[in-house]
């Protein structure tokens, strides 16, 4: 292969095949593209990654991401307090605000519980989770993890540790058996949450 | 849709989405991954795209993609003289490099004729086809173009239009009815090249 000189180039494509969803073809196609789009995408684009490489931050007391310490949901006061709505992930944490439906606070666990790949409760944010049900005085706990057995192992470990401090409830039926949250469009996620049943 | 303050962020997702292959939900998924992996994805590429904004340029003679006004390839003194190959894009002419069978130079057209779309000759690097035959000595053409109803429209415009000054060739069948190069593995591209028949 003789592609000498080209090597700022090949780093880029190099670098963008490691995102999820792109190979090293569509990668190849992307830095093309971005070349003839150089001042209205790739520049913009450089620049903005410079930006979020900079400021991003994970959210001390819930672990979203967010470019301040405490993150905007924490912290904004017309938020229902005493409401928490616990997520495997980030990317869940944006589907449900995609579906506008719920208006208390999220805790991000991090991922689930799982044998397999020697995940415990420490691993994720469940120690916090116990401290913000105290400290914070939430009296309602909505499990909103996965329909996957790994989710739902993860859903039933919680509600063991906390089911005597506060009410809890999941997401109703109408998430697809199998199915992940960030898959879903904003209705269903929308429906769930309204239908969402005690435990 | 509550995000107050997650501009920097939504900036980065929505110009991430606007890249082939990438649609809204995979570039939150990229960005989240992006910021997961700052330090040895996320600052490393913004710095990739900066350089690539700045130092990315067309080769003034053959069209290919580099960092330099002649292109490494046009100026490489081991490659053939008198032998060119046309193709339609760099990502075709990337596909003969990695294919690693050529060793003369190339010619990048920058697309195919289209009455539809109103791309005529002059649209593309067909001028500058003629002139290079003429001042650079060529004296053989292979035409590398898609096997498509437009590649092969422009392979025949520009064979009658160069066929009583050098010798043509087209790559072999072998190259898949339909098929475009990109999408091809090496050894079908070396094969068909090896094989080439003369027009
Ligand atoms: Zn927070
Ligand atoms: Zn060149």
């Amino acid at each position: 292969m003789s592609r000498p000189n080209r090597s700022e180039i090949d780093t880029l494509i190099d670098l963008l095949a490691r995102l999820p969803g792109l190979g090293p073809r569509s990668a190849r196609r992307a830095v093309l593209f971005l070349i003839r789009k150089r001042g209205i995408l790739l520049q913009p684009l450089a620049e903005a990654m410079q930006a979020v490489a900079q400021n991003a931050r994970e959210c001390l007391n819930c672990g979203n991401v967010g470019t301040t310490e405490i993150c905007e949901i924490c912290s904004d006061d017309t938020r229902a307090n005493g409401l928490l709505c616990v997520v495997e992930d980030v990317a869940d944490l944006w589907a449900m605000e995609r579906a506008g439906a719920f208006r208390g606070r999220y805790h991000v666990l991090g991922g689930t519980l799982s044998a397999l790949d020697g995940v415990g409760p420490d691993e994720l944010r469940i120690p916090q989770l116990k401290d913000r049900i105290a400290g914070e005085e939430i009296t309602e706990v909505i499990l909103a993890l996965n329909q996957t057995v790994d989710g739902q192992t993860t859903a039933h470990y919680i509600a063991d540790q906390i089911e005597d401090r506060v009410a809890l409830s999941s997401l109703a039926q109408g998430v697809p058996i199998g199915g992940e949250l960030d898959y879903l469009d904003d209705g269903t996620i929308g429906a769930a949450l309204n239908a969402r049943k005690r435990l």
